[in-house]
């Protein structure tokens, strides 16, 4: 069942750079019943946690967050590159192989003491990651869960993951 | 009910500059049971008309795409601004209020003849989902509808909408 979902996934060689190897999950979800799949298999991981808020890193991160949020009757925060939230937003940075970026969440998104459970496609690094999480706790959030479609393994991401409730990735490379 | 919808929308002022009043989602789709009202009615829309694909544009598209693909059981496509897509893509340019901007799609993503809705959060002048409606048909698909979540009926963009079998905006300003 797993290495279905993970036969649709499209392996592009030298994207975005030479010697990378992008793993294109556009091939997974334009498969509405992988797509499905996808969206139940994280669903049951996390259907007793009593899950607040799912929080979803811009962009790709919402394709799975937001029917996740849909099918717990969660709320759905969404934390995105600066300048794209319009109110009140608190912001990390974070390392990037060359430079810093950083992300942004609403001030008002969470309010203190409610389960967070943070979702992307993709844990490389952890760098992403760990600012969001970052972030959920400046308002006070309790993060509850990290979920992500893919783990790239040798980048050694999971060890540099902040404290959670649960970690889940449904395949790693 | 449309109206408690609304009532979730916060209006920000001068975002993102001086004289545009910004309608701001993040505080509708926050609330679980707002956000999965405003989904289940896109499916109730939808849900008779044997939508192969739901096409949704970055990045707020995603936020009710994904979870309407979901909920309809058919495949989800992205729409995506240049370079970020790693396969071989049809590209759509579209003005912009000063210079144009543009739109890509898998060339992969969509078989001819197959049934598409083209999602997008707002209608404001419909230069995106025109785009994206010319990059679906360059495929050969099929645009069988069209749904924003909210419509800027002042600034016309209904006028010119790309033809489609059905439109649905869930709110209008």
């Amino acid at each position: 069942m797993l290495e279905d979902i993970r036969g649709k996934i499209r392996d592009i060689p030298d994207f975005p750079k030479k010697g990378i190897v992008f793993r294109d999950i556009t091939t997974l979800i334009k498969d509405g019943p992988a797509f499905r799949e996808v969206i139940d298999y994280f669903y049951d991981q996390f259907k007793g946690d009593k899950i607040d808020y799912v929080a979803a890193i811009e962009s790709r991160g919402y394709i799975f967050g937001a029917p996740l949020a849909y099918k717990l009757g969660a709320g759905l925060v969404i934390i995105r590159k600066p300048g794209k939230l319009p109110a009140e937003v608190e912001r990390a940075e974070y390392a990037l192989e060359y430079g810093t970026d950083a992300l942004e969440i609403h001030k008002d998104a969470v309010e203190a003491g409610k389960k967070v459970l943070i979702i992307d496609d993709l844990l490389a690094t952890g760098g992403t990651v760990t600012a969001a999480a970052e972030l959920v706790a400046r308002l006070g959030g309790k993060v509850a869960g990290l979920a992500f479609m893919i783990e790239l393994a040798d980048l050694g991401g999971r060890d540099r993951l902040p404290a959670a409730d649960k970690v889940i990735a449904m395949l790693s490379y």
